[in-house]
């Protein structure tokens, strides 16, 4: 039976001078060439159930024979989580400056030609070793920044020099109410028939900010910087980002099924010597320039009528919004739908809103991914 | 058909200027000695259900022959609906002074005894119009304070011009996770049959700071003293704090429900002229004091695992708490039970809690409530 | 030379599991009857500058011959202190249920008669030292309620544990913007000639939720009914708040002129050895009755006027109310003042207000102290 | 005498209904051919002084002949001004989404070589007020978007509908705690002389995303691109944003100095018929490269040592910062100094930091702006 190891990172001081710190979980693979692994939840402060994932997901390895290194970075952002507004934990973005926490990776802006240039006698395997230092090396001199960095910075870059460590990179997240989704980079869209996730959002292989993004696309430009060099190679980093239904939730059950599509993920990879079948689920994908963000045409109550997961025919209604200050009017009580047919994701927590609230998320053009 | 006049009233002013104003319906009544009627919704900002019930009501009420006045005033705080903080409102308490909108009515603190000295020769019905006159004159003065009074006071005192107009104050708010339940006063239980709510809390019948109770409490002091003086007669106001189910929702189906349980007591009341019959359902009650909170006894990520409105037996578990930074120990994941049979009513909002969050609100002792 | 021996004592635990500490010093006392002191700051997260008191205090204090055992908690409410919401510490009250920090000490309500009788026959020093330990034992019974205490209940009693166990306690506070003042019980008034602070609230002997009153408030009802029962003693502890000025300010050599007049009230007290000569400096008091809170009597852009601790006549400007949007008018700027006279003690920290917010705390009926 | 005509416009819609409406006032100026102004304030919600300074300026104008149309948009952002978090305003991002209200302008990402390839034939008049018109309508457009638009860039974009209708737009904002300084762009760097401010930040001629940004910088691309096909003019829009001190603060008498800097430099511009000499005062710049974040090394309480507007020498103390949970080591309380000459122009507004709040903005290099 493998057993994880526990030990903690610092991500940062609070005003008390209390330390943040991370707890870290490792289990040491056997082999020394197989993928190693870095799982990361709870970046947001509210989207919790990913501690709960990474709990079944311990739990399991524990009767498997683990060949990679797999590092899991539960409660990633403790300043997030124990940061409450009323009921609720305000956990999306720093409550000082306003910025997403998940916007704070760095962005490596790597002279790819020039690196690869200097680089391009060594074979592969060194060449990605050379490539995974000078990404580990950037993170590390930036947390010495001699006139610091912020917050936020500073959590995102230590848990992205953990990451930057790995083969494999998971990060948990959440949405606000929400059905399962996956962020996949295009060029890594077969992962997607091995998670427990019905939908797949098929993203470009660019930086928007996200740990997922800032952890490929160094190594997708590399990738594809040497093959127009003529030097072929899969990009040897694979990341993504697995929404796991809505945030300020714990279902231990549920959170089992999330643990066994990673597990059957992790086999496929090579990860765990066993084979894990992935669930016999239908699965359906849609290209990110395709996920449409619907606001409030106009402020009110709302009772949210569409259902997450499940396709809505153009003119359903997908909200109806209630005002009640214009009783006796059409406008007290009315419908809203969308143009076109989709599949809602997610809506808006809060059962009102003002005008141009993001009230839902839909994927349009949705197409099936066969096993 | 009967048509609601709508109107507005303000309740305060933002920094900006702006009005802060509470939007009035009014229904008036073809009999001059039928009970009249104030119904608020939404002094919690989050609470937004009873809107949607009195939206349902005043539909309804288009096809009655209303012989009462009724007032209805939705949206009743203006400046705690519209406070967001993340993704949802937060409205239960002035973000300024943290005090509870629904803590800010005026305590009368009446001498009865020598209120009644002076006024016991008038008629039982000139004896109650000089109470009440002397109950709302007391709140437009405190409007007129020479320092002024706070924001939440001075809606609070708004709003409670309004109750004291009226015989019957219906208060809607939501819990925050919650089954649906009622506040009613000893002395006026019976009322408990007619709503569409299964669980009723019997309060005593003192001032807690609440609409319910800053409208009933001086009638009912009134009434015991003049029964020590050896004059009979039934408490003159009646006054109950409806709980809606969970705040951030709107349901109109269910609001339709609730709405035809108002009428219910509206009719048998004679507010209305036609016979309504109450929901056929069961209908428990506990006292007050019997209504026990129970604070997580430690921090952790909860899973919630007490169904709300249904029986508990002793040592059954409440909740799950998932502590995955002692992953290895027994407290990883723990369940918690109470030693005495329970209803659980509402939880709490989020799924991480800080030590001491008041996770659970559970009913002990219950009992029927006989048709 | 003196030194403080530090300490740590656990006051709750955030939702990721961390422990929720607050430091102590301790310097020991030579002396078994010299009276013992606690300090403690910061209880208000943005009132930072008692911490600041305290670090000049303790440096002060290892030159002097200590007799007294004094505690001293700085930084006692570390959930309050590292709550940002925005550039500023929302530190005042619970972020979840918008209690007041300062009004969650635990009201002891004793049974005064009944304890008295049961244990008259005690002499002085055992009587006292019973009901120390009755305080101290009920507050401990709270912290092991079978249904758990809220957060800052927690908090509260677990400090006030500590303060009962002393005979002087000073609770370090600020104003928003505020000049220095002490609350002070009527029974202790000669102290405040001590204190390096030009005005003294006299507050009456009740109960009010702060740690102040929740010390002295059992020990004076315990010397009134002793005195009823023709048995006199002076009232055996003493309890002040101390608000250092204004808020999210850090002033080093400000705090050692408050350090020295706490040593000159601790030397005139018997807790060191040396004598130590307090500020010469003209004193003023009121009476809290006349600490009078004006409300914005309506909304706008503040030009505060009355400059803090500096008497104002009648009719003087307090504010100005800047109301660009009712630019052309005359109420577009006006000056506000107040019918009589007054001394200014602290005012609103944001310039911007809506109608009701507490704009200035003032005194009236000031008198002076003399030496 | 000239006087203002009050209109509104509507940004927005509150959960309630309320509309959110900025007030403006217009001037209408008696040349046809003289430039045009528009001047907004406090759209963040806690920089009030803006407001205080439009006032100062319209009753000022009431003096004077007013050429150009002036429009003025006090009171800009109604829901960041009315949100308040404890005692101060929360108003610097949407309180849902974090988004700084200073962030949401309209990026045009005009296509320049098509658009100038497509209208080239034109003479500068008629080019230029086609490529407002081009401006204006995208503006327009977006606010008609099918999907909706999220609430800070509905209100942003009503505004910047305005700006671009001008030929002058100060935007006025002010730092946390702060020196008065200006954001020029590099194109316009002479203005710095007019203004009663004496440091200019000079910015490159690209969009970071605010108003200033976002109003000059099609205009600058347009006037490059001309250049580049030989055809020379100034660039026909100016863009300013002027940061009046110390948020939270109202101050009449500061305000018209303010007032008169502006009118200097309408008067300069030909906005009014009057001539009005600028303030003498030494005035220094910096460029945008050379302006630098100072992040908190470590966290604890901050004595803000440097004074704003003042050279500080390298090594001079910047803060000391207290730990008083490192007491009794020489961690206790430490300076802070940076290793080279600067201005400190503004610091953070709180006195308790976490590990990497920002917290001074420092110019270094910095130059003398003569006259």
């Amino acid at each position: 039976m493998t057993k994880a190891i526990q030990s903690s990172v610092q991500v940062g001081e609070l005003a008390t001078g209390q330390a943040l710190t991370v707890p870290l979980y490792t289990f040491s693979g056997s082999e020394l060439f197989s993928p190693s692994v870095y799982i990361q939840a709870n970046v947001h402060g509210a989207e919790v159930q990913g501690n709960a994932v990474i709990y079944q997901l311990m739990t399991l390895l524990e009767g498997y024979q683990v060949l990679g290194d797999i590092t899991l970075a539960p409660l990633a952002n403790p300043l997030g989580i124990n940061q409450k507004s009323g009921e609720f934990t305000l956990g999306r973005f720093d409550p000082i400056t306003g910025v997403n926490w998940n916007r704070e990776y760095f962005d490596h802006n790597i002279k790819v030609q020039a690196w690869y240039t200097e680089h391009q006698h060594l074979n592969d395997n060194e060449l990605f070793q050379a490539y995974r230092s000078m990404l580990v090396g950037a993170c590390q001199a930036r947390l010495e920044l001699p006139f610091g960095l912020s917050t936020g910075h500073r959590l995102a870059v230590s848990l992205q020099t953990m990451a930057h460590q790995a083969d494999i990179v998971l990060d948990l997240h959440t949405g606000p109410k929400s059905c399962k989704h996956l962020y996949c980079p295009e060029y890594d869209a077969d992962a997607a028939r091995f998670f427990s996730i019905p939908y797949t959002l098929i993203m470009p292989n660019s930086f928007g900010g996200a740990m997922d993004e800032a952890t490929f696309c160094p190594w997708w430009q590399l990738t594809e910087y040497a093959a127009s060099q003529g030097r072929e190679f899969s990009v040897p980093v694979s990341a993504f980002t697995l929404e796991l239904a809505s945030q300020e939730r714990i279902d231990l059950a549920d959170a089992l099924e999330d643990a066994k599509g990673i597990l059957a993920y992790l086999s496929y990879r090579g990860v765990i010597a066993e084979k894990v079948t992935p669930a016999d689920m239908p699965r359906f994908g849609c290209y990110l320039c395709d996920y449409k963000k619907f606001h409030a045409p106009k402020a009110g109550l709302i009772e949210y009528r569409a259902v997450l997961g499940e396709p809505l025919a153009a003119g359903q209604p997908l909200v109806n919004i209630l005002r009640i200050d214009l009783y006796g009017t059409e406008q007290a009580y009315q419908a809203i739908s969308l143009p076109m047919d989709c599949v809602p994701i997610l809506h808006f927590a809060s059962a009102s809103v003002h005008q141009g609230t993001e009230l839902y998320k839909v994927m349009t053009k949705v197409f099936s991914i066969t096993h």
